[in-house]
C-alpha cells in the first residue's frame, strides 16, 4: 500500500495550490485567480494552441508539464513577473519547493515531475517553450479583456512586459504577433506605461 | 484570422467555468472549490493513478477529458450529486450548453470536444470510465479529508452515495477499494447517514 498512499498524499498536498493567488484577475474582474485555475487553463489552451506552436510539441508533456509548473509555489509562493526583490530568491525558494513536494510521490513518478519541472525552468525544449509562451499569453490576454487592470495597479512599464517576453516569441512567432498587438493597444490605452 | 479569433473567444469564454462553485469544500476547508480547480485536480490524477485502471487508457484524451468535461456548466449550473430534480433536467440543460460552447470554437475542435463531451457522458469507452472514477474520487477524498462536512451538510446516505459510485469500480477497481474505505469510515464516524 505505500506506493498507492504516497500517491494520495502528494494529490491531497497539491490541493492547496487552489489557495495560491496570483496578481492576475478573472477575466470579469471579481477576483484574482489561483494557480490551479490558471493551470487548468494552460493545459486547455496547450491543446487548442498547438498548431501556433514553433516546433513539433508532445501535447501531453507540455499539459503534465503546465499542470505542475506552478506547484512550487506551495512552498515559496507566488512571486509576481516584475518583482524585483522577489525574483532574486526565486530560485532557491523554488528548488527546495519542488524536493519536498515531488518527493511526496513515488520515486519514479517524483523524479519524473521533477525532471519537467526543471525542464520547463530550463526553457530550452520545444514544450518547455511553448508552455511558457502559454504562460506568458494567459495572463495578458485576461489583463486585457479586463482594461488592464493589473497593468495599472502595479504601474507596469512596456519595457517591463518586453524584458518578460523576451524569449515568448520562442514559442510562437504568431500567438506572440497577437500578443504585441495587444500591448500596443494597452500601451496606447495608457495601461502600461511607455516611459 | 477568423479561426484564431474564435479559438481566442472560446478560451475567454471558458474562464467563467472558474466561477461555477462546486458543493465540495477545499481540503482545508476555506471555501468551495470550483469547476476549473475540480479539472485541473482530475487531469493531474488521471497522470498518476493511471497504473490503476482496468482497462489501458489513452492518458492524453481522458485528460482533455476531464479538462472540458465541466464547460457546460457555464450555462446549465453545476447539479449536486445528490439534487433529486436538478437531475432531471440536467441532460437537457447540458447538451444545448454544450452546443453553444464547444460552437465557439473551429469547426473541426468544436466538434472533437463536443465528441470527448458525449464519450465521457456515454460512459462506456475505457477512457470514459477512468475519467468517471476520478470525477467520483476527487471530491470523496476531499470530503473525507475534511471529515465529511460537505456530507453532512447534506444529510447525505449511504445508499445515495453507493447509487452515486455504481460503476465507478469500472473505472478501476483498486481505486473504487480503496474509496469504499473511505466510505466506510464515513459511515461509522455518522459522516454519511446509514439508514
Amino acid at each position: 500500500m505505500k506506493r498507492f498512499e504516497q500517491q494520495m498524499n502528494f494529490i491531497l498536498e497539491v490541493d492547496k495550490v487552489k489557495n495560491i493567488f496570483r496578481q492576475t484577475y478573472l477575466a470579469d474582474g471579481n477576483r484574482k485567480e489561483n494557480d490551479a485555475e490558471h493551470s487548468w487553463h494552460l493545459a486547455l489552451m496547450a491543446f487548442l494552441l498547438k498548431e501556433y506552436a514553433n516546433e513539433e510539441v508532445d501535447v501531453a508533456k507540455v499539459v503534465l508539464m503546465v499542470l505542475i509548473h506552478d506547484l512550487v509555489e506551495i512552498d515559496a509562493g507566488d512571486t509576481y513577473a516584475y518583482d524585483k526583490e522577489g525574483l532574486q530568491t526565486k530560485r532557491e525558494r523554488e528548488v527546495k519547493a519542488a524536493k519536498r513536494i515531488f518527493g511526496l510521490l513515488p520515486q519514479d513518478q517524483g523524479s519524473r515531475l521533477y525532471d519537467l519541472w526543471e525542464e520547463f525552468e530550463a526553457y530550452e525544449s520545444a514544450e518547455a517553450k511553448y508552455a511558457h509562451m502559454l504562460d506568458n499569453f494567459q495572463p495578458l490576454m485576461l489583463n486585457d479583456a479586463l482594461g488592464g487592470r493589473s497593468w495599472r495597479e502595479h504601474q507596469v512599464k512596456k519595457s517591463q512586459v518586453c524584458r518578460r517576453n523576451e524569449k515568448t516569441h520562442e514559442g510562437s512567432e504568431k500567438v506572440w504577433k497577437y500578443m504585441e498587438g495587444l500591448i500596443q493597444k494597452n500601451v496606447e490605452k495608457g495601461n502600461i506605461l511607455d516611459e
